[in-house]
């Protein structure tokens, strides 16, 4: 099957990220190709397409990002207030997807523009049901913006 | 069934509205709370809580607000802009819901700050389906703000 959508997961918990790998396998969502990035300043040189980022081939821009807040070197809410000034990349969808219930939390990223939030599910069978939802509304329901 | 969700539809097309609260009947949602008002400057009216929507028990805020964009007095654009620049309300999050798939439509929605773009389906069964999906998404699994 063709690519047709890329979803860019910044997550540093290598067993959320494992889990994701494999909840995206086990529902099938083999139109959608997951990158991953472990850091906030990882997201950044991706998004821009630098560093060991730069083929645009192999590193395509995102349909949509799926950021964690607690993140090495540069937070998730950071990144999303840096993504929401660059002119080429702003309308990029985010969706914070974290642990944290916090009021606080939740706030700050619609204050920063985020397009959604969801708290990680308990449960590998309920983090496939989220993933089935998000692809459901997010890449086959939702408009995308033009980017870059 | 107690209600524990509104949705405020912004839609000045009479068929459309009548299709939307079938659909609402048909799909059971019966947990939402839906309040529908006919042109931009009634949405400004109702989400300020002014005028003949000054109680705020009986015309309650909405979790979630599907904007149309072509609307009389005021487009569903400029409620956006006016939306996202008062300190009490910024945070809610919008749905476009239109039939236009224009980019300079969806890209300026974006731009704004709208949290996703839906374009309106072709027939009664279709759009069953995307209120089903409105529903699992933005009210089932998105953590709400904060608002006012």
């Amino acid at each position: 099957m063709t690519v047709k959508h890329t979803i860019l997961l910044v997550e540093d918990n290598p067993a959320d990220v494992l889990l994701m790998k494999r909840a995206f396998r086990k529902e099938d969502l083999s139109h959608v190709s997951l990158q991953v990035v472990e850091d906030g300043d990882a997201a950044v040189l991706y998004l821009s397409g630098e560093g060991e980022y730069c083929d645009r081939e192999r590193y395509p821009l995102p349909a949509l990002i799926l950021l964690d807040l607690k993140l090495p070197r540069r937070s998730g809410h950071e990144v999303l207030a840096w993504l929401r000034q660059q002119p080429q990349l702003k309308r990029l969808p985010v969706i914070i997807l974290t642990s944290s219930k916090e009021t606080i939390d939740v706030n700050q990223a619609y204050d920063l523009g985020v397009n959604s939030y969801l708290v990680k599910p308990p449960g590998f069978g309920a983090l496939g049901e989220m993933l089935k939802t998000i692809n459901l509304y997010w890449l086959l329901n939702n408009e995308q913006p033009e980017v870059a």
